[in-house]
Order: C-alpha cells, then structure tokens, then sequence
C-alpha cells in the first residue's frame, strides 16, 4: 500500500452517488480525503445528518460539507477529485480543477463523449487510458467511468467479444431506484409498477457500449459498429441493475470456452488496486440467478463489495447467446467504478503530469 | 344478447385465475354459472371467505365450492366448463369433459400443444377454430388461451406481422406475481427483488408465439420460423405482464402506415362479444407508458376491463422496430381470454356437436 | 338531484387530493367544475397530461390548468371553491375568496383552527355548521375537512361516544404514501421500510380529534379533554390509512350493544346527498380485515367508493376496546370529505349568504 | 475465548430462523457446528443450496442437511441444540434432547409457558437462569427466548422499569416478512398492504412481557400485573420488528433521567459474550428513527449485528412516555436471542448437569 495517501475531494458528496464515494474512500489506502463538497444549501451540515444510503454513515461523513470552488481545492493541495456532481453543474467545474492541475474521476455525463476524455473500465479498455490523455489545456487528467447500465454489460461482454465476435446485441435492463440519485424516483410512480422509459438512458447505454467496444485509433475511439438495441425501464429494486442480455455471433465456439472465457477473465490480476474485484464476474450456476437482492453486493476482498458483475442463466444456442447480468449501479456503475479508476491511474503512473 | 343463458362451470374456481373467471361471469349476458368447482379442501366454503383478488368479491362468489366431477357436471346440464385447473390435472378432467359432450375453454397448460386443440387468440388466429376441431374421441371443443406472456405480445403483433414481415423477434419481460398464481410467489423472494427466472416460461412463450403467427395446413398448425428469443423474469407487480419487444423486419413500411395498422386493427368489430375490447390495442403517446399501475385495466366496454393490450414507446429504425407492450396477465392473458374465446365459439356456432 | 348545477373551481387540482377532487366532480349531479386552478409552472397544460393517480383521468382532466385568482373566479361567477392548495399558500386565497362571496371547502390546514371554521365530518359533528358560521368578514363560507388521519378515525368512534364514554384513546397509525401528496415521499424512503415519523401529524390527528368530539358552546367548540395519544408512522401502500386503535372506556355496554351502535349509525340517510356512503362504517368479521389493498375503496353506491370507513378487528375485554379502522385518505380524508361536506352545506340551506 | 469449541447442533437449519443460526454459529468463538438438522425432504442437500436470506450463505452452509434425532446427536457428542424447529414438532424433540443431556435452546414457542423453562433475555432477566432450573426429567438445559415481537419490547423497557413503575403498556407492531418464516407470507396478501392480524402474536406479545417484567417467586415467575394491550399489523419489510409504544407510568422522572436509564443499561457488560451487543440499545435523536431499512443491523461489535434494540421518538408526557423501538426479529428476536443465551448459560456456568 501507498505510505503516503493522495488528498483527494469528492465533489457532491450529499447526493446518492456522492455518498457512496465517501463510504469508498473512508479509510482508503491510496487516498485521503480532504474535502466534502455540496453545491445545496446542504453545506456547512455534517454529511450523516444527510445520510441516504442503507447503509450506515462512515466515519468520514462526520466531516462537514463544504462549498469550496476549484480554487480552493487546489490551494488545500487536493491532487484528485472524484465528481458526483449532477450532469450540467459538472462540465464547467471539472474543466476548472484539470486547469488547475488537479485530475477528475467523474461520474457526471458531460464529458462523456468528449474527445481526449477516456470512458474507462478499467478491466475492458485499459488500453485507452495513458498520461497524454489529458483534456485540452488540462493539466489534470479527466476520466469517466460509463453510465451505470453500460458497466456492468461492458464487464460481462468483454471476455466474450474475441470468442464470440458479436454482429448483434440486445439488451433490455431491470433498472434500480437508485439509479435516479435521491429523492429520485417517487414511491407514488414505482410502488405496484414498473417504468418503462428512463430519459436518454437508452442512448447512452448504447452509444457508450459501442464505444466501450471500440478500437482506438490514435487519440480517437471508433466506436463498434454492430447493433446495439436496448430497453430500458426502472423496477421498483433499491440498488442493483439487472439486465437480459442476447448476443447473435459471429463465432460458434463451444459453451465450455464461452463459460471459461467469462472465469478466467481477470485483467488487473497483480496490479493491487484495493477496489478490485478478483474475480471481476461471478458466474452463478443456480437457475434463478443473479438477483438484485442476493448478488448486488457481490465482489471480494471486502473492500471490492459491489465492484463484481454477477453473469446466470447462460444460454447459448449458436448462433444466440443469451444471459442475464447484475451489478451494483452506484458501486460498479458509480463511484466504485471511479475510484477504480483513480486506483488504476495511479498504478500506471498517468496522474503525475506531462513534463 | 343471448336471450336464453348457457349453463357453464368454473373448474378450480378458488385459485386466482379461477376467481377472474368467477368475476368475469357474474351477471354475464351469454353464460350463467351453475357450478363452481375446487379440487382443494376447500369444497363446501363460500368461494367470498376464500378471496384473494383486490377487487371484492362479486355476488357469484357468494356460492360454495363444490367438488363435482364431469359426470355430475354433464347431468346439471353444464354445457361449458372454463377450465382454470393446475397443469398435470387438467388434462384428464379436461378430455373427459368433452367427451360427455361439454365443451371447454382452457386456461391449463396441459393441452396447449396437442393437435387438434386450438390455442386461440380470436383477434389473432380466429380461422383456426371449426366445428370440426376437437379432440380426438371428443364431443365438446377444447379450446385453449396460450400463456399470459404470449397473448399480450401476440395481439401486439397480429397487425404487423403483413406489414413488417418479421425475420427474428426478442421479447423480455417484466411479470407480475400474479402469473404464479396465490399463494405463489413468497414475498420474501420477490421484496425489493427481480427473478430472473420463471419456470418453463420461456419456452411455452417461443412455442406458443411461433404457433399463434404459424400457418394452417389442414388440421395442423405449422408454427412461425423466425428466431423468437425470450427472456422472462418475475417483478414484484401486482398484475399486468410487461414486455420489451424487437422484431427485426424484412419490409420498410413507414411509421404511420406501422402506427396505423396498429390503430385500425379491430377483427371482432360487429361481432358483439360481451367481453371483446374495442379497440383491443390502445396506442400510448405518452414517453413512459404502458406501466403495469396505469394500463392493466385498460378496454372498454367495461365488460372487457383488462381486455385491451396497450403498446408504447414505439421506436422504428428500420429493419428494427422496438416498442413495449402490457397486458393483465389474469384477465387478457388468463381468465377473460377464456371467456372471450368461448363467446367467440358460440358467435361462430362452433359450440353445437357435429351432427 | 339538482337541476341547475353550482359552478364550482378545485384550486390547486394538479396536486394528489386535487386531482381527486377532480375525478369526485367529474359529472357531479350537484356542482360543475368550471376552473381547475393551479399555482405550477403547469398552468396552460391539459391536467390528464400530469395525471398521478392510478385510475384513469376522467373527461372533466381534459380541461387546461389555469392560474385563475379570486378576482377572476367571482367574475366567472364560481361560488364553491374546493381548496387542495398547499399549506401556507391556502390561506390567504381561502380568505380572499369568501371575501368575494364564494364558499370555501378546504383540504388545507391553515385554517383548520381559526375560530368560526367548523371542522366538518358530517356524520360525527354536523350541527356545529350554520348560517352563521363564516369567517370574519367573509360573506362565502369556509368549511375545513380534517386531516386524512383525524377523519377514519372520527367516523369510527363517533357511535361509540355515548355507550362507551371514552375516558383515554390510543392511535397508532400505518399511513399511506399518497398522504404526503406527489412527488412527496422519495422511493428509496420507504422501499422496505416504515418510517415512523410524519411532520406535525400526531399534533393534528390529536388536536383535531379532540375537536371532533368536543362540545358547541356558543361559536366555539371545547374540545374534549381525555387523553388521545397518538403515533403516526408512514408505511408502503399507495393509499388508505389504517389505524389501530385502542379505547378506555368508563361504561361497560356489551358486545352486541356495541357492535349494533356501529350498525346502526347512519345520520345522513334521508338527505341524498351524492357522495354520502350508506352505511358510513363497514364492519368486518374477518379475523384479517381492514386491509388497505382491498377496503380502500369501500362506500356505496358508486359516487361513494372510497368513502366509508371499515373497522374491523373488534375486541372488547372492558374497559379496553381495541379494533382497527381504514379509511381512504385521498378521499374521505381529503377529496372526498370537502365534496360531502359541500353537499351537506346545500342540503342545509346554508350556502346562500346571511340577509 | 474458550479454548475447545462446545459441539452444537442446528434444528431446523433449513428454516428462515434455522439459516440465521447456522450465520451467527459460522466460525463462533465458543461453539462448533456438527450437526445441521432438517426435517424437510432437504435432507441431504447442502444448506447453501436451500438458501433464503439476502446474506450470502456462509461456509458453514456447505455442510449437508441430515435427518439425526436426538439420539443419533447425543452419541456425536453434541452438548447443545439451537432449536429453530416450527412449533409443534419442537416440543417432543426438545424434550427428548434434554433426558440425553443435551441443553436445548429454542426460538420455537412450544415450552414458552412451561413450568421450569425460562424465557429468557439476558439483560432482562438474566437472573431466571440457574443450574436448577431443568425441566422435569430433564439432563440438559431448556431456555426459550421470547417471541420476536416481546423482545425488542422488553429491552427497551428493561431500564424504565424502575424509574417509571409502568401501570399500563400499550405497543403496536409494524412486522417484518421474515418473522413469518420461509416462504410465509404470500407476495400478493402483502404488495401494497398491510395486514392487521399475525396468528396469536398479540397473546404472545402480552403475555411474555408480563413474564419478562414478572417477579421470581421460587421457581415460579408471578407475571407483572398491570395491563398490556397490544395491536399486531404484517407490514411488507423483510426483516425488522417496528413497534409504538406507550408507558403510562406511576412515577415522574425527568426527561434526563430516563434517557440516561437507556444510556446507562448494559448489564452484560464485562461478561465477555461474543454475540452480546454493547450496548444494547442504541438510542437515535433524529426525528425520524427507527427505521427497518436503516436500524435492523444495530449492534457491536461485528459478531452482535442486528442484536441491539435501537429507541427514537422519544415524548415524555408525564404520565405518559411514547417511543419507537426496532429490532432485527430474526437476529435478537430469533437465532442471535438463543445463541446469546447458550453463550450466558456457559458463562454462568448453568451448563454442566448437576450431580
């Protein structure tokens, strides 16, 4: 482990994502954080008298919250920030602290798409992270992790892209509450039913994937080019995305390599990142797996609790293979997956500056 | 209206699609309930004292259950049974019925697959039932509905099947627990949950798709050829099957000729059957419907309450046109598919014996 | 019925009770809505398109919200309103508004205490309504319906009053969602949870219900005085409010005695108003019952649903009677309580200004 | 921690209660798990196949389920049996276990009245427990912990006993799913509902707190006197016993002085007990706790999670006292209550058989 702890800010710690962030970073080994921001009128308030999650406050979240600019920050010598600012507010802040010199991990959407900016997982492209990766007159890095739904299809595909080579991906998605951030989605609108629409979800989860699995040519992602067609509806569910997944294929290999493909995917193996999860997809043989309630909190060590996709119900009819997969929208497809990020960053030596 | 009502029975009235069968029959304008059987130990109790339906119990539910067998049924005079039997004992009772001359209409899956037995959706597949369709040995018709799952999405489909000409169709659900009948799902394994899973369902969904858009060649169906790739899962909704459907299609209609097909589609028209939706497709412009809380109910008159499949979210991006749909899986997709068929038997006078 | 119908407004009909006020009106024989009023970016919109409720919008939902005042409202000649205004919003309105002439019949809590507002619930406390009860300076009337919790419970005991003579009352509450209105209670709130907390309810359902059963001297009602120690605590269930409820009594009548005064009680017979429930209570034998999925909705005849309260559970070892009551909150504690009491000031001859 | 590990049994480890025992006995510091009995056709399988809770099965769970009665245990050397048999098996089992000096400790309510057999809450009345007090003919122990619903109860007021000198308690309850067992209450008696009535719990509940706050006379306990008067609803969480309480009390302390007789109460403290929580109730200033989704899990360290009492919505109106108190049904009011118990019985030393 690191000796000395890399000071660290979480940027709109009071929301739902933001929460999770300092639940993560609370006694982290690689990181410190030094500063709890909100933009509400929450700051100056304890983060646990402001507590959502089911979960019970971390000592961190004793910490008050505070309203401090990028300027700010970096005067404290914060060195990485973790963004769960709302898509909107985030763009403009996260373009500052870069500027600044201070490298973002972000959950927020505005830079999704932005050239330069890496859509990382980091056990699914790696490859597209490195220190010259660095926004347009940024001094820090920027790096986001996808969408919550995009995730955990991203982690469960990957292993399959070379044996299978996919023509055709449907994916329709078992959305959890959560994934609307707090207060989010009504009880009124959710108790007895189930949402099928989600704005802008559906784009995203495909244009993200396509970009997930696609090659990098010099600086730019060509994204994949096969059909990507998803449904998206929200479920009544506290935290966990569940998601039905076919994919028609190019390639018949046989179910024993598609199976063992997916078992001995473990990229970061050796690289000990505390967030990882080993193995990072767990394969249930049950026939009424995974689940949300029994499998959002999969992945090991404990500090990887909610990092692992759980992939069931394999079917492979050549040339069809369906599956359903499950990951935790806010750990996985939230501020774990930014935080593993970071992790990783660090480990490849990207967050120092380019001379 | 019918002037003289038909004796009929409702065969294992205490379970939940029984006792829409009970609702649906109350007061009916063709049909008067004479019996109303169980095979449970319930037999002598009032079906009221043993309700599990949100909606009160109707002045029919008044009668006690009975244990009468087909012998007894067929001297009361019971012409009709609908049959709301559990698999693996409807069959026997079923055949035994037709043949003392009492026709039945089926919610039990036991013969669904035998020739000769009409899986029927009359707004779908209306020609395939004759006089002449029976069993073998029988007297009475044996008409079943398919499953809850396959009715919604094959009224969904019927009006697009000449304009789209589909070459491959995937279905996800989201169904509610309800389908597993009382008391069916434990609350335990469904609260804050989805189950990705439900028993043989998604073959009979294949199956029994396949079969509705198949072709007649004499007395047998010869099933639709495209891929059908289902997956199902159980959520924690009262009642009303959800569903996420791509059809990859063969033609390029445009979207209005697509939403007019849906919009003109009313084969019973004229017809006056009591429990027939008009329209039996409701199209919702709306950016988040069907929700199971809103539209399970949806058809008109109010005889045909929960009668009507209602689409939404259509996205057409030729080949592929995507869209949800929900039906109530107990009233369209259970009891009241039943009823509808056998007024449908009687309008068409297949319910008279051969000569 | 009445030939001409009253022209009335529902103020703040974009709301949970608002637009329950709106279904109540729709083809009232007594009133016709001729404003729906709204304080929300919403004016301008066809209220069927921000429907809440689970039952479909009625044809009066097709008319556009508008931001009419009082000024307007008295030129259009409206001289009913229905206020489901927020509170601290309703009251200046509410005065303003029978300023004019028009008579208020409020949901709202602000005036639930000034002098010269009855309290009304029909059935238990009718007389303290007259002529002369009017606000000062007000030549319309404001009568107030009381809190969705105070209401059930009111219904419930008002027959008991005389043969039990209750000495100390216990309350303890399982309250539904649409009780905090909508958006109101945020999903990942009360997903698998109860919170056993609403902001100044025990208060009101105290206050209110002392109120209730306290005695008209002159203009003002004294309150009762034994101890009423209530709990409030909000559950999961999308609408009806159950309450158990426990009563020390000082006389001893016998079981039959009591359960016949429950029978039994029925003021309004005879008066034909619209929307009064006959009987007002219903009570259950069932070892199980009230239940707020299946006795929500009890009250007949139709125009009535959702209005009688259901009691159930009766135990009676003296001098302790315990049984819980149900009761739809958005309806007779809201919508529904105003539109009966509306009613009944018509009946009484007293809706017409004071010579 | 004792050096050799005491060999203990499981009853009925396939149950709901049975699966939180083999939990909490997973690598216990003081007992070790031989024998995971079952009286199902699931002997033979591995428990972990069987698995209900939402935790992950622990290792202990890998273990096959045998039909072993009480000899087959006696001669395996097993010193002590967790009962979580349903009632009505339990009695003769237990009874059986006791003449081949087994100590039995049981959640199920067979021997809950039973002359000789303490119900038994460590903190509460720890001093009923003694090495005299066996059943008649019996070799081994026969500890009951209450019922789920009398324990949080009793905890909470343990130490107001004193202070208050309570003349009348009222409670009613919010249940959990989960302490109707596996699979228990169906999905559809419960989605969107409540049910006001759980089979002979308010029996229970009242008269085992009168036992809890009854006096020792000799062997016998005189129950405490004044009345108890309970209401029992199923709410829809899945685990988490919710109740309201009120104390009318004798005596009139200040509100300082009743905070601080929670504040203070941790009898066990010193004595060394793995699953005992310190404290042992946890008392929340927030307005609006305790919550199930938040507060089930209260209790440290790690091994006494979900063992703590947790008490909020404190309102002291001398003579009346309301409050909220939580607790986890399963864990404090099941499993963990026995497992405390065998681990204060060895600490007393009640264990060995008297000569």
């Amino acid at each position: 482990m690191t000796a000395v702890r890399i000071p660290v800010a979480v940027l709109g710690a009071s929301g739902y994502v933001g929460q999770h962030f300092v639940r993560l970073l609370d006694d982290h080994p690689m990181f410190e954080a030094v500063a709890l921001t909100s933009t509400e009128r929450s700051a100056g308030e304890r983060l646990s008298d402001r507590w959502h999650l089911a979960e019970p406050p971390p000592e961190l979240a004793e910490r008050r919250l505070e309203r401090s600019g990028p300027a700010t920050l970096a005067r404290r010598g914060v060195r990485v920030a973790f963004s769960a600012l709302p898509s909107g507010t985030a763009g403009a802040v996260e373009t500052e602290l870069t500027r600044r010199g201070i490298s973002v991990f972000s959950n927020a959407a505005d830079h999704r798409r932005a050239p330069g900016v890496p859509l990382l997982v980091p056990e699914v492209n790696g490859s597209t992270l490195s220190r010259r990766t660095r926004p347009a007159g940024g001094r820090g890095l920027l790096v986001n992790n996808p969408n919550c739904s995009a995730t955990g299809l991203a982690l469960a595909l990957a292993p399959l892209r070379a044996p299978l080579r996919p023509v055709r991906l449907d994916v329709t998605t078992y959305q959890a509450l959560s994934g609307a951030g707090y207060p989010g989605v009504p009880s009124l609108a959710i108790a007895d039913n189930v949402v099928p629409y989600i704005p802008e979800e559906e784009e995203k989860l495909a244009l993200e994937t396509a970009h997930l699995f696609g090659r990098l040519r010099g600086d730019r992602v060509v994204p994949a080019r096969f059909p990507i067609l998803p449904h998206c509806a929200r479920v009544g569910t506290r935290e966990g995305h569940l998601e039905a997944v076919t994919v028609e294929a190019a390639a018949r290999p046989d179910r024993t390599a598609l199976l063992s493909a997916w078992r001995r995917f473990d990229p970061l193996r050796g690289l000990d990142l505390p967030t990882a999860p080993h193995p990072p997809i767990e394969l249930r043989a049950e026939a009424d797996r995974p689940q949300p309630m029994r499998d959002r909190w999969a992945g090991a060590p404990a500090r990887a609790r909610g990092m692992a996709a759980v992939v069931g119900r394999v079917r492979w009819e050549p040339p069809f293979l369906r599956f359903f997969v499950l990951s935790h929208n806010a750990v996985r497809g939230g501020a774990g997956g930014s935080v593993l990020n970071a992790e990783f960053a660090v480990r490849r030596g990207c967050l120092e500056a380019e001379p």
